[in-house]
Parts: C-alpha cells; structure tokens; sequence
C-alpha cells in the first residue's frame, strides 16, 4: 500500500484524542472572568500551534543524526528552513502580540486580565519575555549571522584540520563583532556578556557568575595540585577493544537499572550524543558505541537520561506554554552531570553494576576488582579537550573560556591574540600547553556556529547539581544503600518533584534558593570533590 | 550537550546548501518574459514551501509507524493536524490563488503568461487542477468527515473482532453517505464513483474500467477454473519458521541485488509495510518480519522497493511542482507489482536468488529444488482475504469491491445488504464463502477509513504492470539471462526512463498510450498470467 493511506490514517487519529486543556481555577466565573479566560484559551490556542512545530522541528533534528539517509541533507535543510520561517512568523505575529497584549502589559509586564490563577499568571510572565526577545532581533540580523556562522563553520572544520588559525581568524573576529552588535540589541546593564548568557541561562550576569568562577578557578587548582602530587592511577584495562555487541546489551542493563520508560522515551546511536524532546511523552536520547570507549558510552546514556529525564518530567499539564519548558541550560546540565557524575561515577553505583559490567565482559574484567575499577574511571588527568576532561579539570576549561570570551566582548582583547592567550591559560590551570591550535582554541565548534555566552552552563550544572545533592542527602540519609541495591528511581522521584515539575515557573536562581535556601556557590561542588578524591588519591 | 545546539547547527546548514532552482528557458528575455518568469518563481517559491511542510508531514507519519515511543501518539496527532492545517492553509490562501491567476485563467485553464517553458506551462495546468480540488470541499466538511471516518474506525475495530457487521453498518451507511455528498461537491459527468476515484487516478472514470473489468473477472475466473482442475501444488515447506535474525539477513541481500542506493533510501520494520517519500533523494519504506512468513518479508521489499525507486525517480529538477509527484496511485501500484510479481515470483529472479536463500538457511532448504520452490511461491488458492492472496485471484477481490463501492455510490444497493452480497459474490467469483464477516466485508480498514473509490487502483497498477513490461521484453530481449544472473539495475532503468521520470507529466492514461501505443486493457495481464500459470499447473 502506497503512503497516501497514511496520512488517511493520521488525520483519523487526531479527532479521537483529548488534548491536555489548560484549565482555568476560577470557581465563581462573573461575565470579566469568562472573557479573560476566553481571552487566555486564544492565545494558549496560538502559543500550543506554535509548540507543535517547535517539537516538529525537533524531530527533523532528531531524524537528521540518527536515519535520515545521508543524500537527503539538502532537502532537511529547506524543511528545517520553512518550519523556522514559520514558527518565527507565528511568534512574533500581530496576532500573537494582540492576544498577548489583551492579557498582560507589554511595556510594564503588569497583568490586566482579571482572576486568573498563579500559574496563568506565570505563564503570561514568561510569554511576554519570549516575545520580546523574539522581536528585538531584526530578521536581516539573524539571516546575516546565519550567513555568517554557516561560512564560519565549514572555514573552522579546514582550520582545525590544517591547524592554521589564520584561516579562521576573520570569521572568529566578524563573529565577536556581531555577538557584541547583538548584545547591544538586546540590551545589558552591566556587561555585553550578560545579554548573550540571558539566551541560555535567564537571570543570570556575569557579576553574578564572575566571583563564584574565581574562587571555583582557584580552589580547584589547589585540589588538582594535592592530586598531582600522588601517584598516578592505572586505567589501561579501559582503553582496550569492547565489542560493539555487548557495548549495547550493557547499554540496555543500564537503561533498565534506570526505569526509563519505552512507551515515551528512547535510545538510539548518532555521531554524538544528545537528547531532544518532542514533548514529554517523546523524548529521544542518543549515545556514541565506539570501539574503544565503552565508559565513553556508559557515561553518556547516563549523561543523556538525564536531559532526558528532565524533559519527560517537566509539567505537561502546562504543556503549549512556557511553563513546560526548562528554566535554563544550567539546571539541563545539573541533570545530566548528577546522572553521570555523581551517580554515574560513584562507588555506589557500581556496587551494583559493575558485577553486571564484568558478566557482560567476563574476560576484559576478570582481574579488575571493584576497587580498581572505580578508581580508574575517576582519574584525574589534566587534558587538552574539555568533553574528554575528568570531574576535576572539567570546569577549568570553561573558566578559560568564559574569561576570554568576556574580554573578547569587552573588546579588550583582541581575536588574533587568542592562541597565545590560550596557551598561557592552559599552563596556567593545568600546567600542560597544546601542542597546536587544533587541540587548543580552534578544538570545537561553539565559536564557529556562533555560540558565544553558552560555556557558562556547562560549569553551572555542575554546581547546581553539587548544591541539590546537599539537600538530596539530607532527605534520604540512606540514599546510598539503596543505589548499591540498583535502587535508582527514587532519585528521578526527588528531581522530577523538586526541579522537572517546576518548569519555568521559576529562574534557576529561584529555583536554587528555593530547594537550597541558599545562592549558588562553589562550595558544594568544591565540597563534594574534595571527599570524594581525597580518598580516591589519599591526600 | 542539550538540544539547543542542534537547533543552532540546523540552521548553520540552511544557508551552505544551494537549492534546485526552476529553470526558465528562455534565451531572449524582454520586458514581458521577465515578469512572467518572475512571476512564475514567485508562484514557485510558495509552492516550493508549502512542498517542503508536506514532506515533514511524511517524516512524521514515517516516525509514527517506525520509531515514535507509543506514547507519543497523542502529541503526534496535534503535530500532525497543525501541519495539516497549515498546509490547507496554503495550498487554498488568497495569496497562492493570486499568484497562481496571474499566469493561468482558473476558469478556463488558459495559460496567461508569455514565453513559459512547455514543463513551466505543465506545472501550471496541475497546479490549477490542484487549487480547484483543493479549494471545493468546505472545511466543514473536512472536518465531519474526520470526525466520522475517525469514529467508524473504531467501532469497525471491534465490530471485525466480534464479527458484528450490524455494530459497523451505520457508520458504513453515513460514509457511504458523505461520499456521496463529497461526489457531488467535486463533481462527475456520468457516475458519482468517478468524482472519487479522482483522487487516487486522476482522469480515470467508471465508464473506463467497467468494460475492462468485466472482461477481466471472465478471463480470470476461465483461468482459475483450469488451475482448480488440475493437481494442488504443495508450499508447505514455506510454512514454517524462519529465524528473524535471518530473514533480515536475506533481506539485504535482496537490497544489494537491487542496488538500493543507501544514500537516498532506508529500509525499516513496521507492523504493515509501507512506502513514505520525503524527497526523491530522502525515501523510507518498510517491511514486516513475521516469523512464519518468510515469503511475505520478501516480497513486501520487493513490492515496496517498487514504490520506493518510483518515488526515487521522479523528476527532481521539477521538486517544488506537481510535476515532481507520482501521476496516479494506480502506475505506484504498477511498479510494486512489477518487482513484486512480475520479477519477485519468477524463475529468473529465483534462479539467481534462490541459492542466496538456501544459503541462508541451509536446512530448511535442503531438499527443496528450485523447481519446487517456484512453483510454491506461486500457488494459486482463493482465500478470503486480499492481501494474502495469488496474482490470479487478487484481481478478483478489487472487482468485487468496485462493483459493489458503484451501486452503494448510485445508492441502487444498501448498506445493510453488503454481507449477503459479499458472500455470494464471494461464492460466484472464488468458489468460496467466508464463514463469518470478520473474514468478510469486514476485513480491512479502508471503507472505515473512508477510502471510497480507492480499491481500482490496486487492479489497475497489475494491469499498467503486464501491458509496459511487454514493451521492456521488447527493448530488453535478453532481459531473462540478465536477471539470471542477478543484473536487476538496468530493469529499474528503463522504468525511471519511461515512467518514474515523467512524474505528473501525463496522466496515466496518457503515460500508458506513450509507451505502449495502447490504451489499457486487461490483454497483457491475461498474457502473462495464461503463459506463467499453464506452465506451472500444465493445462
């Protein structure tokens, strides 16, 4: 049968499914009420069309790096292209602006309408925000930055190769050039820098991030220090060939251990690992099987259910408004770094797995004990590339960065001083140098595709994750019995209850204080590395 | 990494990628030419666009069928009734019209504009074709008719499994009903079916193919007449289990041997085989591994490959236009069948294949020659149901369809009467009466579906099949000892060259009388059937 009968099939399918309704709480409806609620169903009505193709677009994403045939990049590229347009078109529409401006103040953020309920309220909040951000940006800008970091990226992928920073050099100063134009646009109190960040981790500055970075940057060389002085630990057995095969069976142990739901959720394989939700009954998460990595994989399913776990767990009944979305990178990250760090790499853990990991690879395993092996997959190892660094050195590299970039932005410093620069930081923070360009600053593609102020997150999550730990450890003393028991779901329990549910209806920064009672900070981070390696190198 | 980033790195790629243009032709372009051809790329461009949703729509329904989590259903059929909206949208907005009357009268069909190439002035005559189907139908309609199809379908679900035809037969009668109606709103000349048949094989007509499958049932019924007398062939070896991890196996050896481009196609499992096209260089279809039906898995590659080279082939210079669509379901059908059965059952195909085959599974093929394997896979026996049946009979069950689909339409025939009728014509036709209506006029989904004029299709692609492949025996007299050989590239050749890459060029009718220098009759079909069949059963 040909595939006209499918889309037959699929326009059956939508009448006979009840959607998710944003119900209004009022309980004594008065003739003002009943129009602000109508008034709210409209533009929830648009919003919800709109989050639709956003999770369509997602899924053009998702199919491109798992099974899309190779030859059919060209096409996805104008799909991609025509549902951008569109949804673009849609958010920042008359129409949605009318609908918007009916219910809340575009200028002030004051809501008018009348007896809706907080969480309403909240959503227009982060409604008017979304608009106005989407709106300040001039679509020649955005057509020309595209332009520009499309050209970028193919010039940075030669450049590495021919480690010839050169090449790369105008693109990369054109590219700071408009990011600062961009910040002017939309708008900064204190630093370009914060205006960027603000796309990735709303609220946040760079006065704020600034101090807790510096003393991060020093107590973690302090510790690094202490680690170098030891005696170095012995991970050859990891670095020998795993089979594919059985890569994939642990794989599959470790997804069951974690209780991820099939009927909303899967795994797949892509050239590198990342997780996209379509919404939070369709959330798909991928992992790399390569050769010589098997913690490489292990460490990434981790990692990417825990993005995962995030998406599926945010407030569905707010579905098709801004309530069901992450609050920010950061608190991703937090989720994904809890998962494959804290957990991923504790002793705990493994007490339960690994005995599993040595039935799949009795042979690679059979004279590693527990001990052997949860040190080795906890070296500390100073190393040029940041997305193969240990927890230790981890956050390092993206101080470097976030140094430089808000100098770059500041345009105090110049783009064609940036190897040198480079190399001195390295030396400075971990005391090795890169033997070139292509394993210093031209290593990934962040500044070619033109994402500048998003570094930040990555060490966020690290933090944020440390200080909820805190608080995790409080309410289940015995957290840790449970995880050798292969006890797992309990923990999603706590984040989903504590941060996924939430959604945006709080900042990161809220959302910290309100389950720590305390600002971020770099000391349970610092805390929880210092336990943890000073017995694992004995200092 | 979080999502976020792909977003970013879709859009990167948007802007490197040149995109097929339309070429005009002109070489001496005045004032006038100018503008027409500007208006031409204007009428493109939307076209284009609205082209590019359509195909994200198949990606959508591809994933539903492959690898969507179950859960995800009930956010996959807003995705898909948003898109479909929008694509209605589109397709009938006053902008579209505009541009399209600018260039041809919608009334009369006259091309307006000056110096169009003849493919522009074609583009231009399916597009009106399309426009004014498109904008007849009301919404409302649309809607009602989702509504109910959406409806019938569930109680048809239950109904086949408590053999209740009575429980079915009001919704049968209502979208017996409505397509009436619909017959009316498009509107026919001679016979309500023809408005609606339409749809599915543009400019064929009732009064067309009464005459030729009237004659089609004698002559089929004459032959399986003489396939009854004669001794049953026995295909029970078939019947067996066959290791899925096999019949995978086999599958690409069957994909190899047809030289399936990986870079532009895939193949997947699915709980029914389909075909989905999202652009000739991006095709997915799909085949099912049961374990007791290693024929089916088989010749469900064979059939859906078929469909998968046309779509593969249409004319991708002309992507954007009606032209690069497939001209009629009936000529989809005719290259399934052709791979499926004119090549996928024959001695040569086998002779090649089968060796493969006992290969792969060395026991159960042991002592099984090829003689004997031929002539199991091609047994004839009336069955019940459609898809499992012969190329003798399957013919039969489409006229018994249609025959029936034209009183219903004329309303010279009720709903009520169908069991009674299917039962007798089911005796009269195959010599054999089903024992309850599950197995009866309950069996498949399409008139739940309300695919009303649908089944003629199935027939005709067998028919289109027998009539062009006398012409390629004609052009390729040694195709036999090629195909013998395993050399099966140089048939899908001839096919793209006179079929797949005429796209909507001509209707099929037309495309029929260009290669064949005939109109189509079931004297072909019959051919080849009475050759391969008296030598099978020796009559």
């Amino acid at each position: 049968m040909q595939a006209k009968r499918f889309s037959v099939k699929s326009d059956v399918q939508v009448q006979k499914i009840k959607w998710i309704c944003y119900h209004p709480v009022e309980t004594n409806p008065g003739k003002n009420i009943m129009s602000s609620q109508k008034d709210f169903e409209h533009l929830f009505d648009l919003s919800n069309t709109i989050c639709s193709f956003s999770s369509i677009a997602q899924l053009l994403s998702w199919d491109q790096e798992t099974y899309m045939p190779k030859g059919g990049g060209e096409a996805r590229s104008h799909q991609l292209a025509a549902l951008a347009s569109h949804i673009h078109k849609e958010k920042t529409s008359q129409k949605f602006k009318n609908a918007l401006a009916k219910l809340i103040s575009l200028k002030t953020g004051k809501v008018k309408a009348q007896k809706l309920s907080h969480a309403q309220k909240l959503a227009l909040r982060e409604w008017r925000k979304d608009f106005i951000k989407d709106t300040k940006i001039p679509n020649s800008f955005v057509k020309n930055f595209s332009k520009l970091t499309s050209q970028a990226t193919m010039v940075w992928i030669d450049a590495k190769k021919n480690n010839s920073f050169k090449d790369f050099e105008p693109y990369l100063e054109k590219i700071f050039e408009m990011s600062r134009e961009r910040a002017k646009i939309l708008g900064y109190k204190d630093h370009p820098y914060d205006a960027l960040l603000n796309d990735f981790e709303p609220g946040m500055t760079s006065a704020k991030i600034s101090p807790i970075f510096s003393k991060l940057k020093k107590r973690l060389v302090a510790l690094l220090h202490k680690v170098q002085d030891k005696k170095q630990i012995d991970n050859d057995f990891l670095k020998r060939p795993f089979s594919k095969e059985k890569q994939i069976e642990f794989g599959n142990v470790i997804l069951n251990g974690l209780k991820v739901e099939k009927e909303h959720a899967r795994l797949d394989e892509s050239a590198h690992p990342f997780t996209i939700s379509l919404h939070p009954t369709d959330t798909r998460f991928t992992t790399w099987i390569l050769e010589f990595g098997v913690m490489s994989n292990i460490l990434s399913i981790l990692h990417e259910a825990g993005h995962a776990f995030y998406a599926m767990g945010l407030p569905v009944e707010y579905w098709g408004t801004p309530l069901c979305e992450a609050t920010s990178l950061g608190i991703h990250e937090s989720q994904s770094r809890w998962w494959e760090t804290i957990i991923g790499r504790s002793m705990d853990f493994w007490h339960h797995f690994y005995p599993l990991l040595q039935k799949t690879y009795p042979k690679e395993f059979k004279d590693v004990s527990l001990k052997r092996f949860y040190k080795a997959i906890n070296v500390v190892e100073p190393s040029f590339i940041r997305v193969e660094s240990d927890e230790m050195t981890y956050c390092l590299h993206i101080i470097l960065r976030f140094e430089m970039e808000k100098e770059l932005l500041k345009g105090t410093f110049k783009v064609k001083d940036i190897p040198e620069a480079w190399n001195e930081k390295m030396k400075d923070l971990f005391g090795i140098t890169p033997p070139d360009d292509s394993l210093g600053c031209l290593q990934d593609i962040h500044w070619a595709a033109g994402l500048v102020g998003y570094f930040p997150t990555y060490a966020l999550g690290n933090l944020y994750a440390a200080q909820f730990f805190q608080v995790f450890e409080k309410e289940h003393p015995h957290w840790a019995k449970r995880v050798q028991k292969g006890d797992l779901p309990f923990i999603r329990d706590w984040l989903k209850e504590h941060i996924h549910s939430k959604g945006r209806m709080f900042s990161a920064e809220e959302l910290c204080k309100n389950i720590t009672k305390k600002a971020l900070s770099e000391d349970a981070y610092i805390n929880y590395l210092t336990e943890k390696y000073s017995e694992i190198y004995d200092f």
